[in-house]
């Protein structure tokens, strides 16, 4: 298995994790739980391979997904009470996650002959429009959207991906390079406190 | 006409009119009551078909379908006063068309040669998810989240699909029996008051 | 370049800018500004190609209205203290990108084959939903649901559409006339202050 592999499994743990704590936050019955929890993990793939034609989508392909929100859904059910010791466990988890989403998003715009902009587009929302769902479906505006460096994270990624296959570097160690940056990325941008600017709205 | 083919139609007129109520309670105009009446009651099946790649979706496929929802909601404009006589038999209606739904959304996964596992939740989407659909249009978190057996009913009924499937049942007998279940499930949860069960937050 | 290409561009603009606005009256970060200023400019067309399964989808098809929806983006975040003296020339070419978007929609529906009723339904979707997208996403109820004559704009240019198309006039014209139609209703509807009515709810 590779590294890749790993990451991409770690990461949907912790993406189905990240959905159901939001859902029971807001008192969803366990029906709830179990589809915020699949909709956070699969719902950045679900749209890119929506947008570029790509069907059955991702997660009606690979059955290890289902299995796995399935699996992480059961334990936090249980282990709900327990979970704010994991809670740096599970944000490494999420920081791989979106390495591994990023990289797929990319390869997948690539497989469909895509422009490279277009593939860090996909590449991005693959890792983090997952999340943008959730807080769709929650009734929030999505967090990727006001706070903390995410998104951007992949962008950095995915724009290194071509800049080294640019430079001919392999494809295996360009994907994995480009992963790792988006997970260092993300750990300094929270470690340092980053954020994107906003511009202010004045009152008219 | 088969038996669930009355059942569809019945459920797409109470799925319109759901709709049509829940957006006319936000105090919406008659467009948006229109759409809101639509996003209902094709919404799950749409979802569905762009998910497994079965395009045009079942609307833009099946003139019924957008000829019944334009018929519920130009009678619901006018009917809004007397819709309270009417909330036995829209639920009903309602227990029926999800039956109808899922049976419909799971032989589309068979037709696609799908796990009966992703069949089911095929189902489930095609008969719970035009009101997830509606409720996140008018700003609300999704009721079949929160209340009820609604969901479950449909994954009763999935599940009793493919037991009878196993044991050779015909096709046609299996149909009904399934999309009996779900109605018998839903009505009986609402008899007898039975809600799924929430994984309460404590206070941090 | 034809006058309805013009429009589209100039539609284009204006769907990012107005994406863009919300945003930032949300107080999103950076990147959520561009996230809707892309959603608004390009979902409806989105939501088209991906229900009629033309994919990838037209944004990922056409790199003019990626570069437009970025300049656009770019140059909002820098002007946004002036953005009211622009109010009126941003409401022309929101018109404009109404009407040509209308059109392009419908075009789009011919060319599936699709009746014309879909067809309209189509025009309207790729003029009016990446609205109702952008105000999903800032977690509001659709703007085009409750006020102003807008999807009606669409609706009344589609079907003369199909009348012209009926009365044998040329491609061209035809097309040039419904996306007039569609500006001027919406022109003539904002000047005296036409709306939708509503069906109000009375206490129950």
């Amino acid at each position: 298995m590779s590294i890749l592999h790993l990451f991409d499994i770690l990461g949907t743990i912790a993406f189905a994790i990240s959905g159901a704590l939001a859902a029971m936050n807001k008192r969803l019955d366990i029906f709830g739980v179990l589809i915020l929890a699949f909709v956070t993990a699969v719902g950045g793939g679900t749209l890119r391979d929506v947008m570029i034609g790509y069907t059955p989508v991702a997660w009606m392909r690979n059955f290890t997904t289902v299995l796995t929100v399935f699996g992480a859904y059961v334990v936090i059910l249980f282990a709900k009470p327990y979970v704010h010791h994991f809670k740096k466990t599970l944000f490494f988890f999420d920081s791989f996650g979106l390495g591994a989403f990023t990289v797929t998003g990319i390869a997948q715009g690539l497989a469909f002959g895509l422009h490279p902009a277009l593939c860090v587009a996909l590449g991005t929302m693959t890792g983090a429009f997952g999340g943008v769902l959730r807080d769709m479906l929650i009734n929030e505006i999505p967090h990727v959207f006001r706070k903390e460096i995410y998104a951007t994270a992949c962008i950095l990624g995915g724009t290194l991906f071509f800049l080294l296959q640019y430079f001919e570097v392999s494809r295996h160690l360009t994907e994995i390079a480009s992963a790792v940056t988006v997970v260092l990325v993300r750990v300094i941008s929270i470690r340092y406190k980053l954020y994107l600017p906003m511009i202010y709205e004045r009152e008219a």
